[in-house]
């Protein structure tokens, strides 16, 4: 038995964390409490959940927010915490009706930073005209933590859930903006790294005026939805191949990063197609209509969207990434493993 | 300004919460983005919210659980999380159909104690048949935190959610087992107190057996219903008087609490009426059918089950709690103040 401790791999969302949510409760819960009726649930491993009630799907997320510093260029943990709660919700093809969230914070935490982070939450919900119907706050001494934590949970309804198992052959997948801008943020103000000089910032954001448009006009094209957070595109795309059996290609070129990402990235040892996005969508749709859905998704106004790849049938090679380079080579692309960023999320 | 910093009082589930928790989010939250249509939302302070579809009311509930130690003497924090968010669904009238949790763990936690944890809560949800539909798994750095945090949702469903402001004059209070055990369980073990001579152990337990079929049988009558954990019964009591603008009589020598209970909160110096409970359930029903309503409750085998007040119309005093003492006194029940125990739940 190797080590016997919880280390922060297990949280960072990569290989590790699958392995340990799937040996401590994924495989240890009854196939038949796994879900409600014919809903989708602990089984899928997707961002939330659904509970059908005569033919309307109730989904349902939760997520816990831990990002430190609470505080960072972009965006704080509250505007984080509502913003990646609708978007679970609207990865999941659902609506968002409503959020409840449940505060932790240490003795000591100042009170002021307490408003702006709560106001940053309430105005998130305002825009997008989602409800906070209630909630729980808790306060932890300052010998135990420092800091805050804000849980949450979402509600939305949906017709027809995007479950990302249905991925298949012949669909592209498009990343609708740059990745990894939050992650390269938090990361260099974690290794003190001042940002004040650059443009570097959190692409937090609610993507309701992305997805709901997008669903309502190739909804039925749409097989697969996914915010690359925690672990990132590496993550989302290794994910997508196991729960289809497939095999995905995508190509270097093709996927927007800043320069300045690059740049941190390479600076601080770390593959940028593992650090977290707060406000992009990974999508795979159909090929038919992939095109003319990237023309959609720009004139909506994001405008470094783009078709990064493909399904594949993977006859000789299932289940894994390959990625082709700017300079003509192919590698598999590995689902992220250890220690990538503590509290980034 | 007095103090700006948050203080364990905040956290205490006393009136510092509610006075925090009103000024930082219930009255900066728009009014219609308090409910969704015609459901329960942050406007009612409940033990969760509602959302109506098609007749159907399917009720939601959050919480974090911080209980610290995390193993104690009845249960751990696995098993308090899973029966704590079951018990809220009951209280709201609900069937709980589905639970999500976040786990928060620590760098360094001992794997072994988060195996028997998870195994504990999944103890809970399959006596209690309900799913496990999803959940995050997240690390925080050894020097950020120490122990575990587990925050959950539930989902339930409910054709007549019990809405607390419902109670009325007439109504008698009914409580369904022995009170305060364990809070008091939790705070002797933070003051390093010996438990193992006694039999002090917390009383967490779900209460799917007992609101069921009371439900079941009685649910017309049922116009309140809470489980009193932090700020316990007084707290319980005082929220109700507020939300139905009622006075609430309450008699000391009905109230079932265990003498050891007793002593320990005089040996701690806390009113036992604050502490909190996890497997006794308050209840407001009317007066016609109480007697045999709690006779029902007690053949469920809720032996200490007993009705320890009524509500009245509060022509001179309203909004307050009365306190008939064992001795013939009569005394205001104040709702808690202060830091009464952290972590305890």
């Amino acid at each position: 038995m190797i080590s016997r401790k919880i280390t922060l791999a297990h949280g960072s969302g990569g290989v590790e964390t699958e392995e340990i949510v799937n040996s401590l409760i994924v495989t240890k819960v009854p196939a038949k409490l796994k879900k409600v009726l014919d809903g989708i649930g602990l089984d899928e491993l997707d961002d939330g959940a659904t509970i059908s009630l005569d033919g309307t799907y109730v989904v349902t997320t939760t997520d816990s927010y831990t990002v430190n510093p609470p505080f960072f260029p972009g965006g704080d943990i509250g505007s984080l915490a509502a913003s990646g709660t609708i978007n679970d919700l609207l990865m999941m093809g659902a609506k968002p009706l409503a959020l409840m969230d449940a505060i932790i914070v240490a003795e000591g935490f100042d009170i002021n930073d307490l408003e702006k982070i709560v106001s940053s939450f309430i105005s998130i919900i305002r825009e997008n005209k989602v409800a906070l119907i209630g909630g729980d706050f808790k306060t932890i001494p300052r010998e135990d933590f420092n800091g805050i934590i804000i849980s949450t949970m979402g509600i939305g309804i949906s017709k027809r859930p995007i479950v990302d198992s249905s991925l298949k052959p012949g669909d592209k997948i498009i990343i609708t903006g740059y990745i990894g801008d939050h992650g390269a943020t938090i990361l260099a103000l974690q290794q003190g790294i001042e940002l004040s000089k650059t443009s570097l910032k959190s692409d937090v954001k609610a993507l309701t005026d992305l997805m709901i448009p997008l669903i309502e006009k190739y909804g039925e094209y749409i097989h697969a939805a996914r915010d690359p957070t925690r672990g990132g595109l590496a993550m989302v795309l290794n994910n997508w191949a196991k729960s289809s059996k497939s095999l995905i290609v995508v190509e270097e070129e093709s996927i927007p990063i800043r320069d300045e990402v690059i740049a941190y990235s390479e600076m601080l040892g770390i593959d940028p197609l593992s650090l977290a996005s707060e406000g992009v969508a990974v999508i795979g749709i159909e090929g038919s209509v992939a095109e003319e859905a990237l023309s959609f998704i720009r004139k909506l106004g994001f405008k470094e969207a783009n078709i990064i790849g493909e399904v594949k049938s993977g006859e000789r090679y299932s289940n894994i990434v390959l990625y082709k380079t700017a300079i003509g080579g192919t590698r598999i692309l590995e689902p992220p493993r250890g220690e990538i960023v503590p509290r980034i999320c």
